[in-house]
């Protein structure tokens, strides 16, 4: 088997020749390691790839380090078997074009994810699930009827044993129910330079601003809007001969290719949180 | 001659055939034009070059254009001879980088200017300005002495018939006054990507956001601090693997990449400001 | 109704006021000019979009263009409504990135283009064509039915009117005499920063001399193999951690992102081509 | 004391945990690890920082290292005391600007490395040298006296005991018998996006091709020219508004970027070489 280790803990010495000792004692081969240490924070992170061909399981792993190295160095962890596929859900509303690269991806095999269903608060983006043939849920969402909307949302996530959800322009604010039962699991895309421009309508204040260079975000939604912590960034110059419409436009590139690229760094668990902020391992 | 002109009006039909008729009535050959409108403001700009071998001043242009077109179309205008160089002051405090990124390129011949003064809140730098020859001047700004010190910075850019002002890394706010009788002359180098982090410790706060990507920005100075017309700005990547003083390090080389690219347009008469925004024409 | 109009002659004095006052004349506002002078091959550029609200047509535009300010110039020179959509073939292989980017800007009205058919040497694709509506032409490729592909693509182009060609990595060379008829009407996509690594397999070639950029360049084809005038180009940066896989999925962002634009440029009639080099209006 | 290692080795079982056991027995703290796997080559590369606080030194771990792990493994590695700063001689010729920008990063403190001196094939640049109160050597090279300046600035090397030589743009071919006595030990800065435009005049090359990006790459100097392994490579836009003398200009402030990033990865010993490739540790 292939596992992927997420560690962090207090930093303190010795603990990466732990760590290897302790995965080549049970016939492990760590064919990647990455390491980071936060000074002024003192967090350590750590990130091992081990590959076993003696029969070793993720569960023994599981148990042996909780009753080891993790409580020695106070350590919270994670393990990932590399051949199960992350299920993602897919929460729209009317702007198609992350969608269409989400799924022109995944449909390629460039995603190593299953995608058990697109969830909308309209249904204009219904057919594209239907092109793709994935299911499609329109759940509606108004200040009437949010307790429903929000409960039917979970219960579809339940469902369908989601493991984390990616809002491609979902333009509606996610309930903090949400939130709280998949905390560093919602990945959003927002069309701005953050923290520039948070909140709504950035084309547009980029615009009266004047800037030189429009961005997007990728970022872990939290309860304060447009401020959880960030995966991705990327931005592209702009000048006074492009209207808020060629804001759009270029922006519209941006978004996908960055909510893309930060979808697959969540996929392969090369993202860490803490203090708001993300530890990348590339 | 070689005359450079720039125009901005209220939007309206025919003015760049007016223009470009007046110019070749006259015996000049366009050699150089570029436009732009603000459709949304309704305001139409205009940066033309035009060669003149007929013996045709600047002095003429400037009359018979006034008593004509100039009203005709409700303009703004100014015109300015190639070969004249502007006159710029540098004003500095502790930092170096831009300093001498702008002093070597003006030693090589790649910034078309004068130097009169270099001006400082420190001593520290002086030392600077005689490796290349040029007068320094320490004028120390406190709240004590504040009156007397913007005093002798007003005489100072009087007696040197400076034309316009570079802040290459100037850490102290420049008063009211001076802003005032140099209106979009004063170009400021900011350590961020603006509007993101204006004001004091953009790194640091940059740093504590966990943004994947830093930037500069240069702008013109304004009464609000960080807020004014943006003339160039870009960015640099960065990651969970930088501290605040990688990204100080990362920062000077925008800083001082992103001020010459300012200080250039300048220079060309590229650069036309509205709104609190500048069209730049390149 | 909205004109553009592209013009290239040698350069000589007088040329924009020539035209901006046999614009006016007919009742046209010019919206917007620019102009471009390479100064060592001698030659002037000016795209120009004008407005007429009097019933002025582009068939009069046309004809007494022709006869006046054209022959006086020696200019060569296109007008093209702003309301009529190119007609643009796609040529795919079996690489779906490029197409499915495409078409799902197409469905968004981010295109100003009408599609008459896709084309390929491959049956692998047709069923997005399908999804999106689009006829699918299969016409397979070899040394043997060389002449008969060639007739059938020539005939089907005549057949459907199209304007100009995507390549969207049809991995196929496209024969003589169709680019002798779609003389910078062809766009192709190439998968590296050219002219490095011009020809097959351009990863694998990056990958081995360990540069550390990677690129994608949209061009004109020409007789010469990826040597045509380059109308768009872009990079990513990439490091020794990455293998020729991450390349090639770096690259399909890059290249879908690069021959959009290319298309984009194209479509808004804002190339011209000159010495194997294009001007390219923004 | 903190010391830098750098190994590299066959790829093979249980590196990481036997390296970093034998650090910890030490009393050693590993405070940094990077390790990367060619897997086509099948070499593994690893670099470590670690702290001793034991008064443990660098004679001991290289005499101990060198008779245990090192035969074990058939490992090529060296180490380096962080508090050593690398001496470095900088080669120019006519062009300031990568000149200046080094020497103004020395002067400020931002690189960790002696400048014992500065040579030349012409004197224009001495007064410089003079500047910043470094050595300078005029030791002109012509096909007459390619033997003695050879010799020259060997003797040179030796005397002053230089560590690595920049290339801070010396348009000169470096010698073979100098670059056989410092492999992988000097840093070009070539004004292009190697492969392309490799040799004389990139610049011109670039602007006939009609490009629309320009770059700079920095490498280290092999016998063949422009072919070494790369370190570091940026690029700028460019369009058809831009002639050579701007595509001269714009590349001056890539170059200076690009060679001083790759001299501060030389100077933290964060590149490995081989396959004529770069392992950049960041």
């Amino acid at each position: 088997m292939n596992l992927t280790v997420l560690i962090h803990c207090p930093d303190q010495k010795g603990i990466i020749s732990a760590v290897t000792n302790f995965l080549h004692e049970k016939g492990g081969n760590v064919v990647y390691l990455d390491q980071h240490v936060d000074k002024q924070a003192a967090i350590f992170f750590m990130r091992l790839e081990a590959e076993f061909e003696n029969g070793y399981t993720q569960q023994l792993f599981d148990s042996e380090f909780k009753d080891t190295l993790a409580p020695r160095f106070n350590m919270k962890w994670q393990s990932h078997l590399k051949k199960i596929k992350p299920r993602m859900a897919l929460f729209v509303s009317k702007y198609n074009h992350c969608l269409y690269d989400l799924l022109s991806r995944y449909h390629s095999g460039e995603l190593e994810a299953e995608i058990p269903f697109i969830l909308s608060n309209h249904k204009d983006l219904g057919f594209i699930a239907e092109q793709f043939g994935i299911p499609f849920y329109h759940v509606p969402f108004s200040k009437e009827n949010r307790e429903e909307a929000e409960a039917e949302q979970l219960k579809l996530l339940k469902e369908h044993k989601v493991d984390f959800i990616v809002l491609a322009r979902y333009m509606q604010i996610v309930s903090s129910t949400v939130i709280a039962q998949y905390p560093n699991k919602i990945i959003n895309i927002h069309h701005s330079f953050l923290p520039a421009f948070a909140g709504a309508k950035p084309y547009h204040a980029a615009f009266k601003r004047g800037v030189k260079i429009i961005g997007a975000t990728s970022h872990y939604v939290t309860e304060e809007l447009d401020a959880g912590p960030i995966i991705e960034q990327d931005v592209v110059p702009v000048s006074h001969t492009h209207t808020i419409k060629d804001f759009i436009a270029k922006g519209r590139d941006l978004e996908k290719i960055v909510l893309a690229r930060a979808v697959k760094l969540h996929l392969k668990h090369k993202t860490m949180v803490y203090n708001n902020k993300t530890v990348i391992f590339t």
